[in-house]
């Protein structure tokens, strides 16, 4: 993540603290990955472990569970699990979102087709379930079911929502809570559950990742449109696919009646011609849009400070609190 | 399934013993087939919950129990669990096979599209979980766990066969052990384990499961080429589909060189003429092909019967010894 040259991010902190623990839950990633039988499983594994995903899920299972001082191995096993039903979700979205690259490089579906990223998908699926019934703790698969039950019902809003840009905030909020927030929640939350945090404090653990979700979230919308930043590598990548993210979502709902018939035919209707992005980036500047959804972003960042409060004293704790000033900060 | 005017299915006799049981699994399966924000989740369900499946493995889940005379309720929550990893099968497998019906009905990809039923799919296979979490019982999550992982490595397996004619019988075994009999397996072993079955009989009734499973998938392949019978309706499906079923193997294994040809152009290659399906008719009957394989069939029964003398003597044991008889002897 970090070069030498530059600060390093609370993430790559994370990291190196956790180091040990992260070795293991990669060895129980890859170890569980693997299919004797099956060839096609094998090469979509290698595909993605050698992607380099920035690993935040189980990286907060195990700072929650560090937060407690503790010292088993479940957590281990549940990290691994967060990761697998990530990567299960990931090759399920690109063949819906029918994605053709992921973190620079080519998906899956693309590689392969959209039939094995599917079956491969059910098969991490799977695998995740078998690393949590490892653990022999039925609250925490409860947990992980039910942030898997909601994952995949945003998935279908969202198909429900695709290119409809009179989407309000509420369904986008329903949204970013189920795909993203849901397992950030799931995975603070079991990591101080295995730990023994009391119901107060795994509560209180949850509250966080949740919030936290959701300020990464907002801030990756945001940064898709440049921010307030010099403009980013990738900037209108959402916009070219059409997306209805916050910044699309507010500015039309805020918008003239010539701004709404802009939307409709780039983002409804698909008709995008030349400069149209940059007209869309003079709305959002002109009505300040992405400002306001920054202070929001800003808000949910706050919140999740707030509740790390709730959790024990601990360096990993401070860290944590970085995490989330960085999901809000960060320009990549 | 049978009217008054013909002898009832071993099928119908066991619904009619558990009719009480099994309402009560169709009322969780509706209940957790239901979301209330997601209407096009509610549509599939409908759907599906409409198109009248045999639900063979939530009886053999409730008919396990039976067994043991098993009074609680968790066996009714494995059993609406089992039939949810089913169902989430059916609309993944329906997509990798582009398929457009199902029990004589649109599948769900056709009416909808495949991204709808790729995430339903996920949908009920975290509700599956769910409902596994309600049981508490670890061991019952194990068994389910695996089975889940075993289907979709098997799906995989069966991708990269497809259309491969010189498929081996051991990669047969080893699809349909996958997709078909380890769903079973695990249906009528968490029936005997959550009814308080000894290690012994726990094993025999995954066994006896096992068995029954492969017995039914055998027959449906050979009812595809109409058996020694008077040719079905539906005849030919899977040549139609050019599907690497049982006869088709064995019959490729074993042909001479003009006949590999022959599977070669209308299976591998797909090119289909008139008499075609005749000609393939000709040639198993010739080998005698669909007769040895319902010897292999009636083996598997007979091995579903052997193990059911592991399990305790009662009156259901009896109709799941016929259902083991009528799996290999139905004609549709």
């Amino acid at each position: 993540m970090a070069s030498t040259s530059q600060p390093r991010s609370p993430l790559a902190k994370l990291a190196t603290e956790l180091r040990k623990e992260l070795s293991s839950v990669h060895a129980l990633i890859r170890e569980h990955a693997k299919s004797d039988h099956v060839a096609r499983i094998q090469q979509i594994t290698d595909h993605l472990l050698g992607s380099g995903g920035k690993r935040i899920r189980p990286i907060l299972t195990l700072a929650t569970a560090r937060l407690f001082d503790h010292s088993g191995v479940n957590h281990l096993h549940l990290a691994a699990a967060v990761e697998f039903i990530h990567t299960a979700t990931l090759l399920h979205d690109d063949v819906v979102d029918q994605s053709t690259q992921r973190r620079g490089r080519p998906t899956a579906n693309l590689l392969w087709d959209n039939k094995s990223s599917v079956l491969v998908g059910d098969f991490f699926f799977a695998r995740s379930f078998q690393l949590m019934v490892r653990t022999d703790s039925i609250r925490a698969m409860d947990v992980l079911a039910d942030a898997s039950a909601t994952i995949s019902e945003a998935e279908v809003i969202q198909l429900a929502a695709t290119h409809r840009v009179d989407v309000d905030e509420e369904t986008y909020y329903r949204i970013i809570g189920g795909k993203t927030a849901s397992l950030f929640s799931a995975a603070t939350k079991v990591g101080a559950l295995v730990a023994g945090g009391s119901e107060a404090e795994l509560n209180a653990a949850g509250r966080f990742g949740n919030a936290l979700g959701i300020s990464f979230q907002i801030r990756d919308d945001i940064l898709d449109y440049g921010g307030s930043e010099i403009l980013g590598k990738n900037v209108g990548d959402d916009f070219r696919d059409r997306k209805m993210t916050l910044p699309i979502i507010r500015a039309f709902s805020q918008g003239s009646r010539e701004e709404r018939e802009f939307w409709t035919r780039v983002i409804a209707q698909g008709d995008q011609r030349n400069g149209d992005l940059e007209h869309a980036l003079g709305i959002l500047n002109r009505r300040g849009i992405l400002d306001s959804i920054q202070t929001d972003a800003r808000k949910w960042s706050k919140t999740a400070q707030n509740e790390l409060h709730n959790l024990p004293g601990h360096p990993i704790r401070e860290l944590l609190a970085e995490l989330s000033e960085f999901a809000v900060s960060r320009n990549s």
